[in-house]
């Protein structure tokens, strides 16, 4: 099954005409989640036609507002809607506090259950894994404490052969066990060996978002073949200076994080509000890195 | 100079495909008040071509999320644009604390002054007043501590007429004073009553802006003869039991407060997201008081 990624905003910082705050939508086989949340997420949600009670997970990279001010109203609304499906939220030290003082000043108790969990975001590990897959943390360099997100889904079993199917009497239980690898032995004491009878899972897919960061080349090595690379590009080029002040990159460095990285396509966005055209900053990247897209708000990536 | 109230939201709760939470700016000589600040105000400011910077001053009638969680996300922009100009916010008891601990949380602070004032919600009282108006808190009834508020202009200096000046040569000094109900006497000894060379001042506006609240019949005496009263009515008629178990408002019922307070002019808003149409609702105001208007997102009254 497709994944599909859903960019909500792709503003930095401030709202702009066409741009909105961070905040993407990950459709895997079994899981929407949610990265980062900046004011007018729910909104966004409605706009581009996706539920928002189906999300089951929200990673919010780092607690900077254009990042993080749409999760209390997320949270109303889902509470006004009557959810009652648990929700798992991933965030940097303090956001348990904040989410509990702002629902606790406007005297709501959630009806549902919610379980936030807070970052160690100075290493690359796992902070959430199951049948399908794992989701890394990756250590970022920003203003304040920041991690990226890397979503690695599980190997799948292997596809038994449909000619191999259809020209033998293959009794029910043995096709997980030929699926999981094994050599088949039949009724007649024939040994076929797995490989010649099955084929090959399709190669697991892996997605990273990688927020608000300055240049950090040693991330590459955590995303060795990435599918899909989201990189920050706050800044273009001739904007350097300021993308070393702020602790943000540019889009060139975002593409040689790509290049690094090996990895097969590369989105960037969270531009800054001075580029109204941002055609250069992809022109930058591409330069480094040829398949390159800037997103846009409502832009789905399927993969 | 003409007032404009500019509805920015005006859904209860939940956003529509049409109508954000609620937030109203109101224009007048020297000020640009914000009542209510849901989220996504500042978006809509934007989209409506107001300013955020012009704001002087916020009203937060109640510490529910639909009228307050835009606050964060209008703070920290306005910081981000480098705002040096002072805000004032008047809010219940509880928005000086949820306010410092989102803004410590996402590691901002502000560059600009912001005093906060938490209301004594029991009393009507004036809570601002200056050189052009005065602004009372008008206490409401809902299942948190809520408030209204009503902005009364002060009465302008009489008017001398235009003959009286074209035909008499009056010293510049003389202005003021007539102006401010003396009596002019002129160099010859000449005594002219105040009332026969002038004309009085235009009548004062008044706005009164009614927000969540049960029917609060007494609430009528504060506004009598108000120019312009925005009364919420979340419901219509047939769902009355909601609108007592909820503490808010039928459109009748706003009705019934204009009718009583002698208002110029009524408009209702807040509707809950259950009438995609709000005609019935309007109706069922207009039987009770005939000048009554739905508001939507981008109206601009002028009075």
């Amino acid at each position: 099954m497709e994944w599909c990624l859903k960019i909500l905003g792709s503003s930095s910082a401030l709202p702009t005409d066409t741009r909105m705050l961070s905040s993407q939508l990950l459709t895997t086989h079994s899981h929407h989640f949610l990265f980062d949340c900046g004011e007018g997420t729910q909104f966004q949600l409605r706009r581009f036609g996706a539920s928002i009670f189906k999300i089951d997970t929200i990673f919010i990279s780092h607690l900077h507002g254009d990042h993080l001010f749409g999760l209390f109203g997320l949270l109303s609304s889902l509470h006004m809607y009557n959810r009652i499906k648990p929700l798992r939220i991933f965030g940097q030290k303090g956001i348990q506090a904040v989410v509990d003082m702002v629902l606790q000043t406007v005297n709501t108790k959630l009806d549902f259950s919610v379980e936030i969990i807070e970052l160690q975001p100075s290493e690359f590990d796992v902070v959430f894994e199951d049948e399908e897959l794992k989701v890394y943390t990756v250590p970022l360099r920003h203003s304040v404490v920041s991690s990226g997100f890397y979503v690695v889904q599980k190997p799948g079993k292997r596809n038994i052969r449909k000619e191999f199917v259809e020209s033998h009497h293959i009794d029910f239980s043995w096709f997980p066990r030929i699926q999981n690898g094994e050599d088949y032995l039949n009724e007649e004491g024939q040994l076929f060996k797995n490989k010649d009878i099955t084929k090959p899972p399709a190669n697991p897919k892996t997605y990273a978002y990688i927020s608000d960061t300055a240049y950090l080349p040693e991330i590459a090595k955590y995303l060795k073949g990435v599918d899909l690379l989201y990189h920050e590009a706050t800044f273009a080029e001739e904007h350097q200076a300021d993308a070393r002040a702020k602790l943000h990159s540019t889009a060139k460095e975002a593409a040689r994080i790509a290049l690094s990285a090996q990895a097969k396509k590369l989105l960037i966005g969270h531009f800054s509000t001075r580029y109204s055209q941002v055609d250069k900053l992809v022109q930058e990247a591409k330069d480094i890195f040829q398949n390159t897209e800037a997103v846009f708000d409502g832009m789905d990536i399927k993969f």
